[in-house]
This record gives C-alpha cells, sequence and structure tokens, in this order.
C-alpha cells in the first residue's frame, strides 16, 4: 500500500529540460495544426448549416487533446495551454523557468500553426473571373478565430437577424468552460503533475465537452495560445478583408461595419482561462491544506508521498522482525487501490473534498 | 482479497456535508448550463433537419454527465438527479437529509443555469425592421424545453403532418430510458454510492442512449431537476409567445392552438424517473436480499464489506502461526479481483442477478 | 499467478436460470426499442440526406450495445443475439436448453419492441386534407427494416437512379461484419462466457463498425433477432404500403414496382451471422485445440483453469517447505496479469492465435 | 516488480508465422472492405455537403482500426500498415522476412478489397433514359481515393472556386498526421511489438485525429497500403471517367481537365508515410539508447528486459535467505505498476524522454 501509492506518487515529468520543451513546442505545433486545420478547410464548406458541426468541432478537438497528451503527457505534463501552465505554477508542479518557456513555446507552436495554415490554404485569384464562387482567406479561417460581437463564429447567420453574442456570453462560457477543463486536467494529474492512467481519456473529453459549449459563441478558446496563435496570423487577413468590405459597400451604396479585429478581442482569451486556472488551483490548493491539517494525527498517512525514506526503515525493521511478516506481506500485498493506512487518515480525517485519494498514478496509462 | 475487497468497499463519498453539497450545487450549475446551452444555441440553427442532431445532442450530453461524474464523483456522488437520489435513499446509500438538499440543490443549480441561458441569448429587438429574419427567445429555447404533444422538440416538423408525438409515447420513453439510466449509475457504484473505476463512462454512456432515443419524442429529460429548470426559466417565454402567435393568428385569420406550457406537463418529467428509479432500487434490493440469505451459510464472504474487524483478527491469528504464513502470503498476494473466499459463497449460492461480484471500487477511477 | 489465473477464469454467469433468461428477455426488448426507435423516428426527418446519418446510426447503435452488456453481461452473457448464442453453444459454454431459451427470449424481446414503435407512432389521418405533407407507417419504419434490393434502406434514393444495392452484396457485408462481430464478442469473454474487463467497450465498438459498414446496404441487422422483430411487426405495414402504392399507380398510369415483403427477405438475416457464428467458432476450436496439444507438455500450464484442486495442492506442498516460500510467495504475487507457468508454455508452443492468455476475467469489469 | 515487468515484457506476437501472416492479410481485407466501403456508398450521397462528414469519416476509420487492432493485435501486431512495418524493422521489433511478407499481403489485402467494391457497387445502365439521375462508378469511389490537385476528395466543391489542395499540402498533412499515428502505435507497444493494455483505443484515436485533419485534403491515406488498394482498383475507372468527360465536353464545346490517375500520385502516399515512421524510429532509438546509456550504472534495472535468468537467479539467492523473504515477500507483492529497481535507476539517469517506464504490457488488454 503505502510503498506502492509512494512508488505511483513518485512518477515525475521527463527530468531532462531540453526534452520538456521540445515536447511542449512540437505538442502544440501538432495540437493547433491539427484545431487549426478542422475549424477551418474542415468546416467552411458546411458552415452555412452552422451548429451541425458543433459536436463534430467538439469531438474532434477533444480527440486530438487526447492523443498528444497521450504522447507527451510524460514528458512534459502536455500542458499545451498557458492556463494550464499557470495552475500547475501555482500549485508548485512546475518552477517558473518552466512556466515561462512552457507559455513562450506553446504560443510559438501556435503561431507557426496558424502562420502555415493562412499561407497554405488556396485562394480565387481576384482576376479569375470564370469562378462561381470565389474563396479568400476570410472565409477560409474565420470559424478559427476566437472572437465575440460581429466576430463571433456564429455571426454570418445572426447578423441576418441583427443580433450578436456579446462579450459578456463569451466570458461566462470562456470561464465556466475554462474551469471544467483546468480542473480535469489537475485531477488527471499526480502531485507532481504526471499524468493518472486515463488522463488522456478524461482531458480529451473535457476540451470536448468544453468545446461544444462554447463554440458557437466565441470559437472555444478555452486556452490562450489557441487563440493568440490565429489571432497573429489572421489580423492582417480581418483587416483586408475589412478593407474589400469598406470598397464594395461604398461601390453598393450599403452600410459597411467592420469585422473586430482578432488581436484587439485577444485579452479575453487570456484573462478568461487565467482566472480559471486560479480559481481551480485556489480550489485545490485550500483542499490539500484542510487535508493535510486534519491528517496529521496519523504520520505514516499523513505524507505518504514524501516519507519514502521511513518506509525502507519500516520494510528493514519488518525484515528484523520475521515473526511480524506475515502480516507485513499480506500488506504489501495489498492490490495498488486498497491503501489501509491512508484510508483510515481520510475516515478520520477527510475534510472537504477528497483529493488525495486520487493521487495515483500509473504507468500503464492509457 | 478479502482485505482487498474490504478497502475497496471502504471507500465513501466525502464526509463533509458541506463539500457534498457545495458538489451537488455546483455540479448541477455546470451540467444543465451545458446542457441547456448545447439544446438551445448549439442546435436551433440546425434543427429545421431535426433528427440529423440526434446523436449529437445524445453524444454531447453523454459527455457532460460522463465529465462531471469525474469531477464530483467522489465527493458527493455526483447524483445531479433527483431521480439517482431518490434509488441512492431507498438502498440507504444517503440520508434523508442529504436526499431532500441534494433535490433541492440540483433544482437551484438547474434554474440558475436556465434564468442565465434564457436573459443572455440576444433576441431581434421587434422594432427592427432591417432583420431578414427575426429570433425571439422561444426559437433559441424550444429545444432546451421538455414536452410531449404540441411541447415536442420535433412538433414544428410533425405539425405540418397533422400528428403529435403524445403523452404515452413520453411517459414511455422516459420510463425506460430511465430505468437505463438509473441502472448503469447503480452499478457502476459501490454499496456507499462512491464511484467505482469506470463510472464516468458507463454513466456518461447510458446518458447518451438514453438521450439519443427519447430526444424527438420528450427532449429527454430522464432527469426531474433537468427538466425543472428550464421549465421555470421558460414558462413566462412560451406564454409570451402563445400571446403573439395568438394576435398573429388573429389578424391573419388563420386558427390558433397554443403551445402547452411547460410548468403543466412537468409533473411527467417527475413521475417517470421517481418511478424507474423505484422499479431498478426494488430490483437491486430484492437480488441483495437474496444474496444475502444464501451467502449466510458462509458468514466470512456473506459480511465481507462489514466485519473488517474479524479480518484482522484473522490476520493476527496468521501471524501467530509462522509455518502459516506462505499460504496466508500467497492468498493475500492475489490480484485484487480474485476474490477466493467471496467467490466460493457465490458459486455455492449465487442466486438471481449476481450485483455482489460488481462491488468494487477502484480509486484509480477514471 | 495460476491462483489469480483460475480464480479469474473462475467467473460465471449467473448459476439462477430465471435471471440469465429474463436478463435476455428484458435486454434485448430495451435494445431493440432503442435500435427500432433510433432507425425510426430517429432518423426519418433527414435521410433524404441518406449517409449523414451511417455513423450516427453506426454510433447510436454500438452504444446501445455497450450499455447492456454491461447492465446484463455477468447475468446471461448479454448475447442479445441469436448468432452468438450459436457461437457460444458450439464452443460449449452454454447448454442446448439455455441456447433455445436465449433465441426464443431474444426474438420474442425484439418482436415486443418492434410491436411498440409501429403502434405508437403517430400517422396522418387519410381523410385529414390539411396536412401540408402525410406521414404513413411505413414512411416512419422503413430505415429500421432489414432488407435489399428495393426494399434496402438506401432504395429511395437509388431507385432514381436505376439502381439496387442486391442480395450479393448484403450476404457479403452481413456476414463480413458479423465475423467481426462475433470475433470480438468471443474474445471479450472468458471461456465461460463471462465478459472480460472491456467487454462492453469492445462490443460496442465492434457493432459499431458493423452497423456503420453495413446500414447503408442492409440496414445492419448483424442480428437474427433484430432482423425478426421488425420483420414481422413490419410485414403488414409493407404489405399495405404496397396496396396504396398500386392503386394510386393506377389511377396516376405509372408502373408500380412493389416493396420486397420483409419476411420473405429474413432468411438472408438468418443464414448470413450464423454462418460467420460458425466460423468463428470453428477458428476458435481449432486455435484451441492446438494450444491444449503443445500446452500438455506442461502439465500445470496446460489446463490451468480446470485443475483447482492440483494447484491447491501445491499451495500445500509449499506450505510444509517453509524454505521455498519465498518463491512461491513472490510468484503468487506477481501482478495478475503476468503468468509465468503458462506463458513459458505459451512460448514453447504457442501454435496459432493466441487466444489463451486472453482468457482473463477481471470482476471490474467496465 | 521486476518480475512483473519481465513478465508483462515477455509478452510477444504469435511465434507461428503462418498465424501472424494470415492476421495481416485477413486484417488488411476486412479493413480495408470497411474502410473503402465507409468513404464510398457510405459517404457518396452526401458529399456535396463535404465537410460535415470530416469527422464522420474521421471517427469511423478509427473504430475500424480499433476493432482490428483489438482482434489481431496479439497475433501480428495488428500493423496492417507498411508505414507501420517499416517503423517495427527499424527498431527490431520485426525481422526482414516478416516486414517483406506483412507489406506483400497488406497491400494485397486492400487491392482484394478495393476490387469487391469496385465491381459490386451498381451502377446506372448507360442505356437506361428512365433515370432521373446517373450514378457511375467514379461517382461512387471517388472519396475513397487518396489523391491531390484535381484528385483532392474536395475537388467538386473547389473547382468551382478555381482553387485546388495542391501536393505540398497533401505531404505536409500525410507526413505530420503518419508522424502523430506512427508515434501512437510505437508506444502502444511494448519491446517485442505486443499491443500494450489500451493499443485499440489508442490507436483507433489516433487514426480517426489523422483522418479528420488530412481528409479533406488529401483523402487521409496515412497508410500506403490503404491508397494502393484503391488506386489500383480504381486506375480504369478514372481514366474511363476522363475519356467519357472529354468526349462529353467536345461536344458541349467546353474545356475539359483530365483528373490526375490515382497510380500517378500514389508514390506521394509512400514516400510521405514511410519518411514519418524513419522519423519516429530514429527519435525512438535515440531516446532508447541515451537511456541505455545512463541506465547503465544500474545493471539489474538497465537491462530489465532481458536479463530474465539474473532475476531468477536472484529469486533463488533470496530463497537461500529465508529471513530476508518478508522483504522479498513485499517486493513481490507490488502492484504491477510500482517498479522500484527500474524507477530508481530512472531517478537517477532518465535523459531524455522517458519511454522505459511505458514498457508495460498487459494481457488483459482492451
Amino acid at each position: 500500500m503505502t510503498e506502492n501509492t509512494i512508488s505511483e506518487e513518485k512518477t515525475t515529468l521527463s527530468t531532462s529540460r531540453v526534452a520538456r520543451l521540445a515536447a511542449e513546442l512540437f505538442g502544440s505545433f501538432f495540437l493547433f495544426l491539427s484545431i487549426y486545420g478542422i475549424c477551418s478547410y474542415g468546416t467552411v464548406f458546411t458552415f452555412s448549416v452552422i451548429g451541425s458541426n458543433i459536436l463534430t468541432v467538439g469531438l474532434a478537438v477533444g480527440l486530438v487533446y487526447g492523443v498528444l497528451t497521450y504522447l507527451f503527457g510524460k514528458v512534459s505534463g502536455a500542458h499545451l495551454n498557458p492556463a494550464v501552465s499557470f495552475a500547475e505554477l501555482l500549485l508548485g508542479r512546475i518552477d517558473f523557468f518552466d512556466f515561462l518557456a512552457y507559455v513562450i513555446l506553446q504560443s510559438a507552436g501556435a503561431i507557426g500553426a496558424a502562420e502555415i495554415i493562412t499561407h497554405i490554404l488556396p485562394v480565387t485569384s481576384s482576376s479569375d473571373s470564370s469562378a462561381s464562387s470565389k474563396m479568400d482567406m476570410f472565409t477560409w479561417i474565420h470559424y478559427a478565430i476566437n472572437g465575440y460581437g460581429n466576430a463571433s463564429p456564429s455571426n454570418a447567420l445572426m447578423s441576418q437577424m441583427k443580433i450578436e453574442f456579446g462579450m459578456k456570453f463569451a466570458v461566462l462560457l470562456e470561464i465556466a468552460m475554462s474551469i471544467i477543463v483546468i480542473a480535469v486536467v489537475l485531477k488527471s494529474q499526480n502531485s507532481n503533475g504526471a499524468p493518472k492512467k486515463f488522463a488522456p481519456l478524461t482531458i480529451g473529453a473535457a476540451y470536448a465537452v468544453g468545446t461544444a459549449v462554447a463554440f458557437p459563441v466565441s470559437g472555444a478558446a478555452l486556452n490562450p495560445a489557441r487563440a493568440t496563435g490565429m489571432a497573429v496570423a489572421a489580423q492582417s487577413v480581418v483587416s483586408q478583408y475589412n478593407t474589400t468590405q469598406q470598397a464594395s459597400a461604398a461601390t453598393n451604396g450599403t452600410t459597411f461595419v467592420a469585422i473586430a479585429l482578432p488581436v484587439s478581442q485577444l485579452w479575453v482569451f487570456w484573462v478568461a482561462p487565467v482566472l480559471a486556472a486560479a480559481l481551480v488551483a485556489l480550489i485545490n490548493l485550500v483542499i490539500k491544506l484542510r487535508n493535510d491539517d486534519t491528517t496529521d494525527v496519523e504520520p505514516v498517512a499523513a505524507k505518504p508521498k514524501k516519507n519514502r525514506k521511513s518506509s525502507a526503515a519500516a520494510k528493514e525493521s519488518t525484515a528484523a522482525e520475521p515473526k511480524g511478516s506475515a502480516e507485513k506481506n499480506s500488506d504489501g500485498a495489498h492490490d495498488s487501490n486498497s491503501d489501509d493506512a491512508a484510508e483510515d487518515a481520510d475516515d478520520m480525517a477527510s475534510s472537504g473534498i477528497d483529493y488525495a485519494e486520487d493521487d495515483v498514478t500509473d504507468e500503464q496509462d492509457l
């Protein structure tokens, strides 16, 4: 038991910083290349029937996060999200240097992926008059941009009804869904930030839910890097689209309203998930503190993850008492999931939400 | 074995009532905010092609239940459903005070979420004549309201064919699908009401199936709180919609039929799942009784979850017999899933459906 | 190891025949009520865009099988499919009486569910001239009927192109997909027919694949009971539809071609999956025989599931040799998945496909 | 621990070459029959709304790979993909003969499935003038062909806008998504190439992501055999389609552009995934080398998978020291996931990405 918990708890992220940073950079690049692809050429043809793809986008995005968590979870923790890294920093699972480097590399991966997508997608030559309809870059990517008001993915349909999904709604959903995502990510890790057994599944499902619920309103960033990469790459695309529309409106004598530029709305997609991260980290800390307080009465169980040495000592003393071996052995022989001492302490003390007993990591992860 | 089963069986919900009640309140709020969102702005644009979204809604709803079961299952059991709480009360897994508080907080969470959705969604100003089409609140939310007859989500299409999904069909499906959902929830928990290993997956899948099957007919409540929250918030919306339609019908000289008000149909969505809960709880109790009867011949196995002390005693007696340690150890060393004594009893006695052997909880839950 | 394998292998279906038969009856009823619902009112509104729902139907059907396998797998094996029961009979996992009773009850559950669906769905009164379009029972249920030629679910679209999915194609897919389904079902069980750990997931996925691939051609029965229930209930509906169409064709002077009656094509949906079952069972038997032959050289490993007594004897002899206890214990202490003796035998002997090492059941099933 | 790891690590593919080759042949046939079916008759009716089916195709393809990995993973490794077999060859998990035979049989299975599909699908007789629309073989299968430029699945819609998804984009996505797929496949196996516990789930998810992202651009081969089978069978279909179109264009005086023949583009779908395989295998080898270097300081842990004998020796020496048995036992009694010695080595040495600790196979696979 105790030994099991300790050895499972021991699982850490890669001790090589190069490996960790490479994982965040390449993981983010693959993640955002996939997400931007799914939300641009992957949905643009059918989005006149917006909504039919809400779960489609949600599930696809969830699958991508799940697969990359599986690939990189044990190396860097597979945060791939500055808000997640912020929560990990607050909980002391990564140090400040890693936090900074992670956030920069996540954003870099996102910008790289967005630049590729916005340069590789083909657009109708403006001089080609034989095209029965024209495709411009804004049409390709506007579902991949996070925004609200007339920059919301639903704007094309909603503007016909003279309505908009405003900032308040976008903020509400970005915070609420980020809370779910970050709470699930933290619960899917051990106290070293290494993924528990089903982390790819639970984290993927959380992003799927968050994306399905928030996509029609704000494009479902839930991740500052996701919003940043496309905002940077799309800024000039939206700007140019506005210029073209303005010229066309002037010619036709119709009124013109500029689409909000993505960088001007970007702060929302940093503030909302970072607030959610702070909130979730705080709740985790409070619960942890309360559990530590109460479990202090039972020393062995109170710090099952730290005092590996004392456990080794216990082992030796057992070896010195052959008579006691039967009991000791049957203890050690427990399945990994029974945790007598720790649970006794829980029974007596368990105050607040019971996170401690989930701190079990499994190398045979999903 | 015996010890494993005992320690696994020991897993309980949080001993802090504040934590449990907070989990039900916030869990319900996030759950219903997501479900109401998915069923209102998430589907309204495409539901003229009703049906294409049947599985979409089902899967999305299942994912949301699964994720919240993962987050709150070990705190409060993550019932998030008065019918589930009722079944747990009948099985003695929660006390009457908790039951009452759970139901009130689940309903409160649902009403809060519904009020936010019905106030934050933007509607076309009635004075705006430039809108090419108009969006009113009833159109936004009518797929999120549970109802039958002309309040069924399929009504828009079916009224053109002069047909309706009546109360009988709604009751049939709400009961049948609630039976599946509640049976899966109870089977996914240990006898303390704590979630077993794959509870988020199995419970999510059950709600997905139930929602996919019942949605076109009744909106698939399967949960009195889900129906109640939106019924309360939508009552005045539907009422106002009827008034507008009546005025319009009077002007055009067409016949007017009022849409049934949600609160007037609400009783169906309480009675059906509560009946299902009573039925499933009853079957569980009968099976448990029959198993207890037959397993009484083998005392140790008969109450493997209660008499932890006698097991400790057994351990001590073993310690007193060093020669026997080899056998004892290999016993204790069994994988968590082999359960010799208990299974022997099963072999002899197993009468009816074999629930006992599923009563294994795993802290490394999904 | 040996002991683990034995105890896991011990898991059996419920010893109460009443429980087993009740599980097959009620399981089939819920299963087919869901499937018929999903394939009738669940898809009919959108199937003019046939195909968009291919995966929808596949996933929904897979989810239903998965959930019911979870609920009833340990009681009756949750065959819910006469072809599966036939394979189990050939492998000696159920006796002939159970086989017969299972098949009858599965068919009864299906017929009951189909009768309810075909009586509860509302149709436009033929005297109602105010309906802008009319809904008849054939339109409601024709995607729920298994058939080929002009009874294929794709017929409405294909008849405009003067083409049909013929019997040969239907037979090919029904056999190929039934092979996949039945192979996965057998591999998901231990040698007693009790479900292994992830049975609901693997079986659900197999039915999802089979349904997604075969649905457009034949409606994807993959299960004689599924085809039979709806064929019996729909026979008069199709017959009446033909009469109406014939009268209408006579009036309009157009040519009339009768839709094939479901009972007349029913034999295909019995023969194809039963052939698949026989084939898969045969392959399993051959592999088992070859493994038994080769593993006979290592007596202990050769019959790890049968000779529980000799294992107990081994245990006693160990107890008599205190010196040897260390090795014995560490053996017994292995994780459930290491199986030294059995694997050694495998290494030496493993001939053909290696089924033996999958014969591990886990009570903590999904 | 050590023993657990060893015994888990021992899991190998079937030792019978006949079984392995049969698994690759039949596995490939079922796989490609399903994929070609899903991408031809399964989507053709709705693909005028291309994109709505992007995730549909992705999920369906992922499910098929997952189910076949479950069925054949322990026999042949269920590569079903020449690029995967190439990576396995580079890592020394299969020998050159197997590699060659696997690739030939995978391609043979694909060609067989493609020939059946292209011969069994019904086409409108060219002399039938009563058909309101006509179905030819090219229309049936063109979404099942991998290609770029005007052979891309999106071509029908894009040609109206005078744009194309070019070779560069196809190569980018085929390489990027193949990297994800192959990395997940390798990480889902132990060092003998046998599948770990959740291999069907992780591999299925990886193919689902890759297919969802790459399908609109290139049809998402990610597998040379998948591209080859349909290219061979479709070559004459496309050629004939071009002839017909040319004649029709000549008659109408419109310009004619031939669709690129599939075999002429086939090299891309071999080069891209094989490059990805080489890259992923190389990274795996580098990590393995670095780990081996650093772990050499701790001999026992350094080669936990090879020196079974020394472990047996350790066991014997333990047996010679009865006093030490208590400690030994509790060691052996650990859950399969705690791996003291190996982890200590990791703690000291773990350099680069930490693959070693994932090398745990479980016979109770998904």
